[in-house]
């Protein structure tokens, strides 16, 4: 690395990194903050929902890994959640050491209510790539963002994101106005 | 929008926009945290340093919109910066509405001695381009980062990052490694 990149072009290269990085999540933040407050969830808890909704049941350190949150953080939120009956905590057989978190029904009712709730709308991500999805005839990828998280993270982080990824494409989740077996067909024949 | 995506594919699209996005910002702020742990200074502070150094004195609004932070912690972190004569407040002639903020001699020392002590070694993310780099002959751009951030901050937002990028590219900012026990010790007796 040092034979290519001087001191002077690494800093220049991971400031602006840093500053795009920054301003896109925290556009995400805003927006995941307000679609979820209807429901009195804060985000880490809605992810943890989330999390252990498509996995069918999630690890506290896979819901660390993949929520990118500390472990004590993960535990909390979920204790507080299991306190207000929208999740339970269990051990498997298989594996004694780990508590794994699943939705009661009410946390999935939640959740479920969350998603018909979400309106495209009001997603700076999804309004922000409209000119390049006009551009390109499709959705841009930011295939060298996957690639630099799978990178830092490793691969099981994006083979947890993919398989999440599936369930919803799989699950008849959300009942919404738009045709679905539609955009099934367009979804397989790409 | 609503013609072109339904509303499944949105929920997914944002989702991994949200996880990629969180996953980067994550590995980033950590870096930027132990780059700069020995420095006493978190990273809004840090932030604030480098906007005004760049843009040579900045206005609270300013270090907000370009920082990605709330007017008052943009203030409230300055305001803990002037008390340890890292930067001093002004008004400009003219513009008399807008308090700005520009470092003192001893506030550019120590934001150059961080740059020094910087180690693209212990970046993730230039770790991590490292292989896109050898593919593509140069570091990856990102371009359709940048788009999107431009669609959703404005051209604003992109014009001062450039500027604060021209200027690192134009001071020889980055010469001298500096003796960081020796900057710690001042440090501590400020």
């Amino acid at each position: 690395m040092k034979e290519k990149i001087s001191k002077r072009e690494a800093i220049f290269y991971s400031h602006k990194m840093a500053q795009l990085s920054k301003a896109l999540w925290k556009a995400i933040e805003k927006d995941w903050q307000d679609w979820i407050k209807p429901f009195q969830l804060n985000i880490n808890e809605h992810h943890i929902l989330w999390i252990a909704y498509h996995l069918k049941g999630a690890s506290i350190s896979e819901i660390s890994k993949y929520g990118v949150m500390h472990v004590s953080t993960a535990f909390n939120f979920s204790k507080k959640m299991e306190e207000r009956g929208l999740l339970q905590f269990s051990k498997r057989e298989n594996d004694k050491r780990n508590t794994y978190v699943e939705l009661t029904d009410p946390g999935i009712e939640l959740l479920e209510a969350t998603l018909n709730e979400y309106n495209p709308e009001d997603n700076s991500v999804l309004r922000g790539v409209m000119p390049m999805t006009e551009m390109y005839g499709k959705l841009p990828e930011f295939l060298d963002l996957s690639a630099l998280i799978k990178e830092i993270y490793g691969d099981e982080y994006i083979e947890i994101l993919e398989r999440s990824l599936e369930n919803i494409e799989e699950e008849p989740l959300v009942q919404q106005p738009t045709d679905i077996e539609d955009y099934k067909k367009k979804s397989r024949s790409s």
